[in-house]
Parts: C-alpha cells; sequence; structure tokens
C-alpha cells in the first residue's frame, strides 16, 4: 500500500510559492458561495445516508465515466444500466452484461486510476478521500477494497449525512439547476425543515425552446400542468414562462440558465414567433425554425430578466450526444458531449444592443472555445456594463485550464468583469474539492502577478478575496 | 497615502531574473523607435502646454474609458460629449449628465484605479505616473487630488512641453496616421520649425475604401479637394490615390495602414472595379460590393508599395462600433470595438501569390485572433519573403499577451521575421511607458531560452536588440 | 571561432530542473520508437555513404529551405533545382542561377544560422553536429568551411553509414511513408539483408483519392500497375486497395496514413460512389466531387483498418503549395504548406458514430489548428475508445508546441489517450535529436506536476516512460 498524501503547496509554481500561500491563507477558510451546480435538492431534503461507493463516486460522474469509457471499460461493466432493454443502440461486439456488484466496479475503477494522471479528475478525487473522507492510502489494484469499506464505514456515520457535510463544507448557498416545470418539492421541503442550509434553484427552460425535438410535445405538456392551464399559442406559453420564472423566485431563485449550441441571438416580431410556435404545435418545426425561436426565447429571457431581477447564464457550445449509439443505449450525460467552435461577438450582437448596457440586466457567459476568451468574451466584458464571464467550464475546469483563463482574460477585462467561481458538480462530495482547488490555482496566478511587480501584494489579497466569494457573489446578485 | 513603487526587477519571471536583468540592460537606454501610432501631430506642431490630468490621460484613452465603462460608469461623467445633442443613442434609463468638471472626474476614475489590477493600463499609468511624471503615490480615492495637482505642477513647466518629452524619451522618429486625404500641414508645420524630431504621417485611405458607407461621399469629395481636381470614374481615384501617396512621401511617410474586418483580397478586373466605383457613385454598393472593392483595392494597394516602395500594414479582424447606440450617443473609439474570428491563409492567397516573393514589397499584417498566430501567420511570414508579423496588438499588447505572440511565433518564424514593436496608441504620455514594458518582456521571454539553454548569452544579446530597434527599422524602411 | 555546447540540463524550466533531470534519466537511453516519418527506405536499403553536408543537410530539409526563403534566400541560391528548366513559375526579378557548388550552399547557410534562434530547427541541428557529427564549433560564417570538411570527415567513415548510425540510434522501428502503388522494393531488400533493423511501410493512398486533380488519372494507372489489373469501376478500386493493404502487411506495415484539407467523413451509399469514380475516370470530377469521394473513403479506410487491423492516421488541416509560383518552379515540400482552420468534431461524427467503439479500430489524428487541441481533439480522445491523439505535429513539433500539446491535451484526455511522439521527418541524421528533444520536453511537463503536487514522483516516472516508448508501441501495434 502506497500512502496518500496531500502536500499543503499544492498547484503552486514553486517559483512562487511563497506568495501563494500568504495569499491562500487569506482565503482558504472563506465560505462557500456555490451559484451553479447539479446537485440533486432530493440529497439535502431527505438528508439520508449516501450510497456505496461506487454509486456516489463512480456512476454519476462523467468525468470518471468518460476516461474509463475511453480506455476500453464499457459502461455496463460500470453498472450503468442500459436504458430501454438494449434495443436501441446495441454494442458493437456483443453487448456486455450490466455490472450489479459495487465492490467489482469499485475494484476495476481503482484498477484504470492512473488513467486519471495528471487530470484535475485525480486532484477532486485525492482531495475527497484525504481531506473529506480521511482516507491515507493510494486507490489502486491492491488498496481498492481497503479503502471501499474505510468509506462505507465512514459514511455510516452521521458527520457523513449530506446537511452535516454541507454544514462542514461551510456553503453558504447552493445553487441547483431545475426544468422550467419543476415542482421545485425538494427546496420547499428544504425551507421548511428544522436547518439553515440555504439551497436554491435555478430556472432551466432549454427543453422548452428546443422546437424541432421529439420532447418537445411532452417539455409543454409539462409545463401545462405546472401552470395548471392550457397553453395553445405563443402569448401563454410567454405568461407561462415568467408565471415559473416567479415561481421560481419565491424558492429564492436568482439565476436562469440556458445550453445552447451557438450563442445566437435575435428579436423576432409576434407575428413571427407565434407562427414558429404554431408550426411547433403541429410538429412540423425545422432545425432552422428551433435556431430562430431559440434566438428569439433569449431576447425574451433577457427581457424578463431586465424585469425580474434574475441573472441571466448562457452555456454555449456543447454538441450534445456525439455518440448516437451510446445515447441510445445509456442515456446522456455519459461524457459524450463534445465541444464546438463558438461565436460570440455577432451572435450576441442583437442582445447586448438590447440590454447590454442596462443596469438592471446581469448575464454571465460560458464557453467550450477557449479561442474566444482573449478575442471575443474579455473585449466584450470589458465593454459592456451588464456583462459578466463565468469561470472556466467543464474540460477546462481543471488547473491549467483555470490558469489560462485568467492569463487570458484578465488583461482585457480585469477580474472585475469575472463571475468568481462555479464548481457545476452533481458529484456533492466534491464540492470543497473544486473551490478548494480553483482557490489555490487563483492564489497561484496572483502570486505571479507579484513576483512579476505587476500588482503590490496588498492589491494581490484584495482580489483573490475577490475571486473566492465576492465576484459570484455579485454576479448572481447573493 | 500608499506609496508607489516601481520596481527594477518588475515583468521578470523570477526564475529567470538575473537574465532578463542582464539582457535589459542592453537595451532599455536605446532610441524608441514608434513607426505607428495615433499621436496628433498638432501636438508637437504647436508645442503647448499639455491639457490638465483627465483631459490628458482619461478622456482620450479607450483602454480607460471601457474598463469604467464596463462597470457601471457612464462616458458622460468622465466628460465624453453627447454627439448630438442627445436626440439619437438616448442612454436607456435617464441620460447622465456630462461632467464638466475634470478635478471631479479624476476623482471618479481613481476610485476605480483598482479595475486595472492585472492589466496593462495600470503598467502603463503607473510608469508614466512614477517615471514620466515623478509621482510617489499610489493612486486611490484618499491621493487623488494631491496627485491631480502635482501632475498639474509639473506640465506648467517646460520640461513637460511635447518636443521636451520626444527628446526626453529618446524618441528616434514618431510615426502619425492620417487621412489619404489629410493636409499634412502639422507635420509640413514641424519639418519647418527649429526642432528636429522626426514626426512622418502613414498613409490611411480606409474611408476611400468603405464604398457603402454613408460617409464615403464625403470622403471622395475630400480627396477631390486633396488633388483639386473632379474624381469622376475609378481610373481617376486610383491616379488620385496614387497622387496622395506621393505626396505623403515627400513628407517622409514610409507606411500606409488599412484596418478591415477580414483581410480578403482579390483582383477584379478594370471593368469589374470601375462598375463597382459607379455603383458607388450612385449611393447603391452593398456591403458585398464593399467587400470585393476592399478586397481589390488591398491588391492595387499591394501593387503601389512594390512602385513606390511604402511598407503596408494591414490590421484585419475589428468588429467597430459593436454597441451602437453608444456610437450614436458619443461616437466612436469608446471601447465599444470587438474582435472577430480572421482567416489569412485563403484571403490573402491572391496578395501573397501576387507580391509575397516581390524584393520590393514589405507587407506587414496585425490580428486580433491570437489563434492565428501559430497556425497562420507564423507560417506564412516563415515563407513569404514579403512579410513580416506585426507585433502583439490591441488587446494583447500586455504583458501576458506579448508573451504568447513571441512563444506561438518564434519556433515557426523565428524573430526576424517580426516587425518589431508598436507602440499604436494616441496617449503621447504613455509612449515610453510602453516601449519599456516591451523591451521587459522581450527580455523575460529571450530570458528563459538562454536559461533552458535554447540559445546561449551572446545570440540572447542580438536578439533582444534587433526586437527593441533593429527589427522596427529594417520593417518600415526608417 | 565560438565552442559549441549542448547543456545537460536543456530544455529544462530552472525552477522544476531537479525533477526533470531525475526523470530523463529514466527515458534517456530507450530504444527509438518511429511509427511515423518520410526517411528514403533507399538510404537503409542501399547503406551507402552519406551526401555531403549541404545534400544531407540543407536541400532536403523543409524548415531550413522555408526560413531561408522567408528572409530573402532564393531557393536557386540553396541548389534547389528549376522542375520544368524554368518555362512556369519564372521569378519576378529575373531568375537567379541554381547553385551548383555545394560548399557555396554551406557557406550561405552558415551565414545565416541565426535566423533560426529560438526554432527547434537550430535545437536538432545543434544536437546533431554535436552528438550526432561531434562538431565542437559553433556553425557561423567563419567556422562554415572548417565544419563542412569536419561532416565530410565524419561521414566518410563506416560509423556514418545509414545502419550503423540507425544501431547506434537504438531505433527499435522506423516506419516509412509510401504511396499505395510502391512496389516497396528496399522494403524487401532491407527485409532480405543480412541486417536486423526493422523499417516497415505505411500505406498512403491520398493521390487515389484526389479524383479532382490531373495527376489522378496517372495515379490510378499506377495502381492498375501494382495490382496488375485494369480498373474500370469503384469495386475494383476497393479490391485493388484492399489488395495492396495486404501486401503493405506482408512487408511489417502497421499502419496507413491520409492526408486531408478537412477530416471530413461521410458514408456514401455505392451507387453512389460508383457515380462518382465513373465522373472521374471521364475526368470531370469537380472540387466538390472530390470532398465527397475522399469523405466516402475515409470511411472505406477505417472499414478496412478494422478488418486488417492498420492503425489508421489522418493529418488534416494543410493548405499545400498556398505559393503557386514557386511550386511550379521548384515542386512541392519547399516550405509553401500553410495550416487553416480545421474542424473535427462535425466533420469526424460519421466516422466515429460508425467504428469510434470499435475494439478492433485505432485512429490516430494530428491537427495543424492548436484551438482544436482542448476544444474538440482531447474531448473526443477523452470519449471514444478506438482514438488516439498524435503528438504535436509540424510546425509545432518544437519545445513550447510540445509543451502547450501536453497542457491543453492532459487535463481532458490525459497521456493514455495520446499516441507517443512521431519524428515524422525525412531527415534521417535528425530522428536522435527529435526524439531527445521530446523526451525532454515530456519530462519537464512532467517535473512540473511533481513540483506542482499533483502527481508524485512515482506516478512521473510511470509517465514519462509511457510517453517515451509504451505509448507509440501501443497506438500503432508495434
Amino acid at each position: 500500500m502506497t500512502p496518500l498524501a496531500l502536500h499543503p503547496d499544492r498547484y503552486f509554481d514553486p517559483s512562487t510559492r511563497k506568495i501563494a500561500r500568504d495569499l491562500y491563507e487569506g482565503v482558504c477558510e472563506l465560505p462557500l458561495v456555490c451559484p451553479h451546480g447539479h446537485v440533486d435538492p432530493a440529497l439535502l431534503a431527505q438528508n439520508e445516508r449516501l450510497p456505496e461507493p461506487s454509486t456516489l463516486i463512480v456512476r454519476p460522474d462523467h468525468y470518471v465515466l468518460r476516461m474509463l469509457y475511453s480506455q476500453g471499460v464499457p459502461l455496463e461493466a460500470l453498472g450503468i444500466p442500459v436504458v430501454d432493454g438494449g434495443e436501441a443502440g446495441r454494442a458493437i461486439g456483443g453487448d456486455p452484461p450490466v455490472e450489479t456488484d459495487p465492490r467489482a466496479i469499485w475494484q476495476r475503477f481503482a484498477e484504470k486510476y492512473h488513467l486519471f494522471q495528471g487530470t484535475p479528475t485525480r486532484s477532486w478525487l485525492d482531495y475527497e478521500f484525504y481531506e473529506t473522507l480521511g482516507i491515507r492510502t493510494k486507490l489502486d489494484d491492491h488498496s481498492a477494497m481497503r479503502i471501499y469499506d474505510e468509506i462505507e464505514e465512514k459514511l455510516a456515520t452521521p458527520e457523513f449525512l449530506p446537511r452535516a457535510l454541507f454544514d462542514r463544507f461551510r456553503i453558504e448557498v447552493l445553487t441547483t439547476t431545475d426544468g422550467a416545470a419543476d415542482s421545485l418539492k425538494h427546496h420547499e421541503a428544504i425551507r421548511n425543515a428544522d436547518w439553515n442550509g440555504r439551497v436554491v434553484p435555478c430556472f432551466r427552460p432549454d427543453a422548452l425552446f428546443n422546437i424541432a425535438s421529439p420532447d418537445w410535445p411532452a417539455a409543454l405538456r409539462e409545463l401545462e400542468r405546472a401552470v395548471g392551464e392550457e397553453i395553445g399559442g405563443y402569448r401563454a406559453f410567454v405568461a407561462a414562462l415568467e408565471n415559473r420564472r416567479a415561481f421560481f423566485k419565491t424558492l429564492g431563485a436568482v439565476s436562469t440558465d440556458h445550453a445552447v449550441l451557438e450563442p445566437y441571438t435575435h428579436r423576432l416580431s409576434e407575428r413571427e414567433a407565434s407562427a414558429l410556435f404554431e408550426v411547433a404545435l403541429r410538429g412540423l418545426a425545422s432545425a432552422e425554425d428551433r435556431q430562430r425561436f431559440e434566438a428569439h426565447m433569449l431576447m425574451e429571457m433577457a427581457r424578463m430578466s431586465v424585469e425580474d431581477g434574475m441573472t441571466m447564464q448562457i452555456h454555449a457550445g456543447s454538441f450534445r450526444n456525439h455518440n448516437e449509439a451510446l445515447m441510445r443505449r445509456c442515456g446522456p450525460d455519459m461524457g459524450g458531449d463534445i465541444p464546438v467552435r463558438t461565436e460570440f461577438t455577432r451572435n450576441l450582437c442583437e442582445l447586448l444592443n438590447a440590454f447590454g448596457c442596462d443596469r438592471r440586466f446581469r448575464l454571465i457567459l460560458f464557453t467550450l472555445d477557449e479561442a474566444t476568451y482573449s478575442r471575443e468574451l474579455a473585449p466584450l466584458a470589458g465593454h459592456y456594463p451588464a456583462l459578466r464571464l463565468g469561470p472556466a467550464w467543464w474540460f477546462f475546469d481543471s488547473i491549467d485550464g483555470m490558469r489560462r483563463y485568467r492569463r487570458l482574460i484578465t488583461e482585457t477585462a480585469g477580474i472585475y468583469n469575472t463571475a468568481g467561481f462555479n464548481d457545476d458538480t452533481r458529484a456533492f462530495l466534491s464540492i470543497a474539492a473544486r473551490h478548494d482547488l480553483a482557490r489555490r490555482v487563483d492564489c497561484d496566478y496572483v502570486a505571479h502577478l507579484v513576483a512579476e511587480h505587476r500588482i503590490d501584494l496588498a492589491d494581490g489579497r484584495e482580489m483573490v478575496r475577490a475571486m473566492a466569494v465576492d465576484l459570484a457573489r455579485d454576479a448572481y446578485g447573493l
């Protein structure tokens, strides 16, 4: 067994380590502001014992799944069930059986743990193991079962119930992501519980804007159920969205979120929008119809944000379910979403011209195309008052990814046009790990500015504090 | 009051600092070659006392304006006048009054000075304050008025007259940027003055090529006035441009400059070009007509450069006046120009095939799309004899921006296919600051090459000298 | 004369040098795995004395030629012959004579050797001079002739015969690149020789897929000769390709290679493919026909790779022969190939959906568009089991280029989805230099991970070993 260590200087460049340490001391104890993520609110509403390690750590984490899958481990061998009994998306070369033994899954994962060398997954997991779970042995094929048992033992104690962890992590606020028609019953339960944790929803109506999808009619029906009325036309549709936003606000929501392939924005006349909605109701909407409708609805979302004060987020550039057979077989979120080149300057021109200088509006942009950081996003954020840049997202939510983000953005937009950190995670147990990593990387970045005499240490302290908590609070109005 | 310091090792990576210092000593005293910029020649023709600090430092600097604007400071609060009395471009939420008290503007600027932490604006300004103006206090809300008074006092002395500063900065040559129809009377005045400073114009005919613009007829009339003839057709137009280039040369011009959205080049037949010109004269030119005409005129500009020996510059990729309401309200150059993705390999194919191997031709390219540095620009410059790469431009005229430029370009194109440094500034007072920063960053880059034993120190010394002065002199034939 | 030194710590960042050294000691003596390159197999089949220095080092190296050409040295002055007697592609300003004196070429090269400061060419050449050829004097105008004579002396000894160098370099396997119709007679000769060196061909059928090229009929005729049958239609064409692949395998081939402008993949029906082939036979294929045919043939190549187990390589994004006059005058591979923006996510969708999860398939991708590393390639390779990423290619086969490659890819795809190193060279003498440089850069990268406590030293040792040899062996099934 090899011992597991978590070095106090980790993620600090050795040549500026002393300054980074100094800066980090000023932020490491600050509360965690979590304005965007995907934790299931049921977890905190029910506050039940967390599931065994494979179900907790391996199966829900698409970072883990995709890496193992890319190296030849079938998802079935990791316990991922087949969506429809295997009719569709039949695996080439025979269907592997779905593993049901969680210990076998954990052993398989441990044997491949070296694949994560140099990745953020490894950094987050080692923190979880060491800091959150108290493990002192490096995970590998030999230690797998022992570590499994140790985790199981811990999870059985009250200190590891979700709310206890929430408090231990010092989470100031945790935002979930919720469909427009969601009942938010778990959020209601949390509000009514004898517990002070702040958990708020975020309004994500994507499914309702994709009028070309076969799933659109079902999404619309859910919306009808949620508002308790039939939605026969575009006007009623807009009213229903306003209604739901207002409901989300009653449960503490401060933001909306919009995932789009391209961040194209364009206002249609009410007549055009109505006509598209009719076409959609008849099930005839084309891909181009969808693109125009989405572009228009982003304008509408911005308009509503001006009115209700909710911060608007756009996550652009993910080509969803690239691996179609896998999607049909195992469902979405299995690691098959791949980025594409993204354009912001022209696509956002109409939205920013309409609302970008409005003091009541706040828009946060996220990209998977790093070429846009310095070319488009920083110049836009360094100009439009309404705009803030979301942190390094997804594949770039990593040590080198965050460094590039800071180095490519700060000189043009400064740090005050950025929105602080998002953990953006489904993996509740990893939240503390992610914030700690982000804070360390930001301290390392600022330490370089200090060491190169680009700023003085007093400025540096101000900056890392803003990056750790203040900018997130401000950008989301928390 | 916090003291202001300018560390002698600033912008040097601590791990290679000693070598960087050594290299910097060899170039810090060299004269400043300024082959591209936007200083108003009237400043040096008239040699009058510089205006008070807000008018000198805040109001003309779009880097300063955009950052303050992006954080909610209306341009009016910084003293920017409304172009047309406020009819057009009415601000949302009521028009703020235009500030007329320069001290109030300065105070506002000082209160927001922290926004520039980690940006090149801060580096330039701190140098201006410390080195050029002799300020020893850090600018903030407390020190603002004291520093204002200190600057005012300095500016009242003869040492701070424009020509005195020009000489103190050791400027070897300063190039301005001038419309094709400009009378160049200030350049003439400088020539005739009892002063040896070399100030030369640069021929920038953009307004004449944009045949789809409502401003084109006025630009054409100005050209007619300048050449003293009516321009009734394409041939006369080309002759007038040749005439003006010759006139610019008599006043020392060595270069032309062309700002384009896309660097598309394509030769039209004379018949096609004439037809487009006719369409333009009738006020009917479309965006596509403009694109074709511009592509053709770039070919013509290259042809003329072969003939008259003037170095041709292309600045590509800026989407001008993205914020239309602001443009209508306050005019251009307020920080609302945003880069777009740019393509060089295919767009320049025709121009480079026609002139790229001609020994009489010299073309310098600038980009706002860093993805093109290593993918297109360095490979092109590392092949075509006529081509040189302009320095990191605009948003990338910064410490990290310049580092990326060197690291992305040198391995493919070497340093001898680059064109040295451009300060590209309107802010006369910042010229010394910008050259100093650029030299330090280049020394830091070369110090890494030495420290990693990729070159020896003798090579390093040769390289930083070339980067500081020789390459600029050579690229522009100065 | 200045002494030439090769520092033992070269290419190591000083701040992590000690760890890098430690890691490098573990890999510097490992054999060289060369799975992709352009060495002429005749060299090893004939094992004759290598030619004089200009013919050996200057004339065949497009990195050297392009840099000298970009700084005004005509290719003729470097001894490059004119393809067609000078009819086509006449140089502007009079044709320079083709230099025939190799010593004059060498002197010219030496006088311009400073142009390569900071480029990988310089690093490779200095290694060749110092380590391979035993030169102890820095190349410049003074030392040129002395070094020329020293090299000549060395080349005359048996230690410098090609096979002796192959063995001295510890080459485990060397892959050449060969047209689909190549007789592979040199490979056969090597097999039959009294020598154990492993030299294997790689199947590159590009010329046969470009149905719009005037050279296509000739390529097809060569294929007919090679298979000994007339190829009257699409079916026979496919059969001939299968036949040739099988033949290549008998001489040890483990891979195919495909150079495309865009990596577009799309399966046509047999009827469509046949129809395109008919059009091509009639000499009527358009650029669009070519694009569709190529897209289909990539699907076919993948299908055949599934069947015969050969690793498929795609090199995308090079715009060939940008400088048309030079191409007509001096032929291809003179430094006039320029990269273009490349798209993988959408273009490869069909191929990856068809074969990306097939355990029998292995695809390696190469790019000249670094923006795709983190945005498209690492996410794709971090998902699809069949996919591996080829090393930093061509303009990026350099110290900083390789660093960017590792930093942009590892956090998303890990190192185990990369394919190790390719020297990709025509310059046999430079092979050891290139592998040494690559290993040093990888050790430097991993040393940073260790120094920042992102991995421990044991992990680091495992990683650099994989990067040096194991990943290449595995990716190519060697």
